[in-house]
């Protein structure tokens, strides 16, 4: 399993009037946590996108377990547990002053940006995930 | 089981690079499509919030079956099963051009603004439910 | 001069914890302004840039006199004072409950997909304003 | 005159089909820089709303000069010119890769949360100013 964390402060504009983040903005969150966790394994989704592959999101489920107010610090961490081939899933744990306020998972699929249909994720990216003790 | 049926339109603030809707604000069009089912039955979230009531959402699943596009013609389909009680389950199916582009599921859960404890939901709120044919 | 009227209701996740309309988010009611005046006169947008042609924003001035709140139906009035050229200008009320809250212009430009370069508007959309009172 | 920097990285949620941040965002980064201005002379933004006091924004000029792009680093440049007293200006420079892309300025005033009326900034606030060569 690869693990990565990525700090954030949560801005006015996320916060909606019940003075919580508003629960759709967690979606960012995600994405800036698994961007970061490509970053830290040495490549990043732009990369991917410039080699003509995009990730749109599939399935998302999420779990709001306490609410993130105005300028806390929010630490994701984020969960990779299988090799990508057509897909890939994250895992996110989302923590406040050390208490899990968060969890969620994401399920992405690689497309072919020429085609604009699935495909399976490049070579290149899938050798990135050799290295760690990853169970398929 | 109650349903309700709401059209908006792709703002092209909503799309990111990909061309498509971001994933994170599909968030805005359930809460568009429950706040819309509130208010055809004869109430809305705003009179339960200034009744000191609020809803924040704690479970959320979606699930991405074809992408949105900027300027696309939305029609939120949102259903109520059941009852609330300590909580409201919103279930919502996104139609563009007569295809099922998206389905998700929301728990919302009630909350006293004084105390900012879980409640129940009102008595007011909860008989407007009665004159539906909901199971439970 | 050419006057567009178009109402939206605010969303939840368009406030902020001071109970009001983030003032960041004006920008998507100033979008859906000019791109529903566009439409009121037979075009949209989406059929500029489905022919190559894409208006970014140079230039935004906004002046936020009263806040906007939750569920509030807004009434967005969009001006066009000119024909478009190589830079087109639109000028907002927005009205709340017949009280003026809020005023602002954009200049957009027009830029050429292909070349990515600042081009002069098509003939065919700037014939659209000809038959309106405009007055160069 | 008051000079802070901060760096964000650009979220895909940020950017629009244009493939550039859409120019609504722009607002955020305003918000962070601002924020941050304020964190670095020993106080912050959240401090202020605690102690009953609240900023909202009255007027926002914007230039933008060129795009802003998916995962690029941004660099806020915050400027306070003039001591706060019933009103407060930060202007603001946004560089990517050293080259300035957006230029700003907002007012915001002093608002007393409990009165909801316009209020001379606290005393505390303002004499934080008083270290810097200030003009007036």
């Amino acid at each position: 399993m690869f693990i990565s964390e990525f700090k954030i402060r949560v801005r006015y504009s996320e916060t909606d009037q019940m003075s919580y983040v508003y629960y759709g903005n967690y979606a960012q969150y995600y994405e800036v946590g698994r961007v970061e966790a490509l970053r830290s394994i040495g490549t990043s989704y732009k990369a991917l996108e410039d080699s003509a592959i995009m990730m749109p999101v599939v399935q998302m489920n999420t779990t709001f377990k306490k609410p993130a107010r105005y300028d806390d610090i929010l630490c994701i961490v984020t969960k990779i547990k299988k090799k990508p081939d057509v897909k890939m899933e994250f895992f996110y744990e989302i923590y406040c002053n050390d208490i899990l306020i968060n969890t969620a998972e994401t399920i992405l699929v690689f497309v072919d940006k020429k085609t604009m249909k699935p495909c399976h994720c490049p070579q290149w990216f899938s050798d990135l995930f050799l290295e760690f003790n990853l169970l398929s």
